[in-house]
């Protein structure tokens, strides 16, 4: 992990500062064998036992460590249906190795209401703190703001998003970008709930960043807002 | 009217065997007064006066006759917040001329998750029976389907959506074609909802409109789908 390691140098001085450094160190496992393998060329068993070095060094350097479990809702290689169990018995494993925060990861964006219910259910009943607890939805199937208002509802609080819905994944056939910030703050904000986020600012960043990368940006309300924005000037 | 006109002379063999005719008659008016003149050239009032003979006749020819009142959840004119108790009093006066049903319509894109649902709670309050009402959403800020699923929590069984998420509004600057069906129509078979709508097919007409209007497929369900079909062959 040499990025994680040249990270954890660099963020020396601002540690001097505060117990929680600037940095933070990522692992990756998944919920089912096959994408384990496809991803991270190991099954599930081998991907934890490969932590446990990465975390005692990181334990040590002080970092605080983010696992990601993907294809919780849906595998490219194994279908829609993902057993929850399965993914909680990772969560707490990977707690118990001493993980700051877990990734939910709908990485196909198989992903839908009532089976996200289900999957914070299963978490919650394993012991798992939603607290701990990140969800990461892709668009793919539309179905992003719907499961992350499930999700809010549940009381998780950390959502990964993409501006302009950029990303992907190289191992996830047909695979979009992760769900748009703009349109996941919108939807939040309209929900009453209070993100620190300037909606028109990040806007203007989401096509910025697809002018320069030469994407369209995938953001409705990002392109909503710059629409409404130029109208008034 | 004279499409309408034409249509009931042509339904009128169906008309034998069926009371309900297989032709209906769409009538237009809208919440605030900047959108109706715009819209329909004449105030709210006056479109409410032009309805009268319009409804006589399509009464006398045993026509269905569906009402939309659109900018219901936001005007492009008078900004996010219409009245809703607007937009109930206008039911009532629809309903009581003898239209068949109300599509209430988000033509902006406006709507959010607690505006619906006060909408919805306003209308109820007001007499309006949820089966009498269709909602009618675009995805311009990406919030339909979350709206939608707001809708049908309220009861609501009656949707307007385009295949490939085509149309728009020309009298509303900045607005995007209606939500996707294909996207629309995968979210409520998630809910365990049947519409009875074979989704591949769906998508697969999707697809083709796509390409004969030279438009970009804007639904992300029929893409998804189509994506997951071609790597299955």
């Amino acid at each position: 992990m040499p990025s994680a390691s040249s990270g954890a140098d660099a963020a020396g001085s601002s540690r001097a500062t505060s117990d929680i450094p600037d940095i933070e160190l990522s692992i990756f496992t998944a919920a089912t064998e096959s994408f384990t393998q496809k991803n991270t060329n190991c099954s599930i068993a081998e991907s934890l036992e490969r932590f446990a070095p990465i975390m005692s060094r990181a334990k040590t350097l002080n970092l605080k460590v983010r696992a990601y479990i993907s294809v919780a809702l849906g595998c490219p290689y194994e279908g829609p249906d993902v057993d929850p169990h399965k993914v909680a018995e990772l969560a707490v494993s990977l707690l118990e190795m001493g993980v700051d925060e877990i990734s939910v990861a709908d990485t196909t964006g198989m992903g839908t209401a009532p089976k996200t219910a289900e999957l914070l259910k299963t978490l919650n009943a394993a012991g798992v703190d939603k607290s701990d607890l990140a969800l990461h939805f892709h668009d793919t199937y539309g179905q992003a703001l719907v499961n992350s208002v499930v999700a809010l509802e549940h009381g998780i609080r950390t959502f990964d998003s993409a501006v302009s819905g950029l990303g992907g994944c190289p191992f996830s056939p047909g695979a979009t970008g992760n769900v748009a910030t703009e349109d996941l703050v919108h939807c939040f904000h309209s929900l009453g709930a209070k993100t620190g986020v300037n909606i028109e600012k990040l806007a203007e960043v989401g096509d910025w960043i697809s002018g320069e990368l030469g994407r369209r940006n995938e953001s409705s309300a990002g392109k909503a807002v710059l629409s409404r924005l130029k109208k008034s000037q």
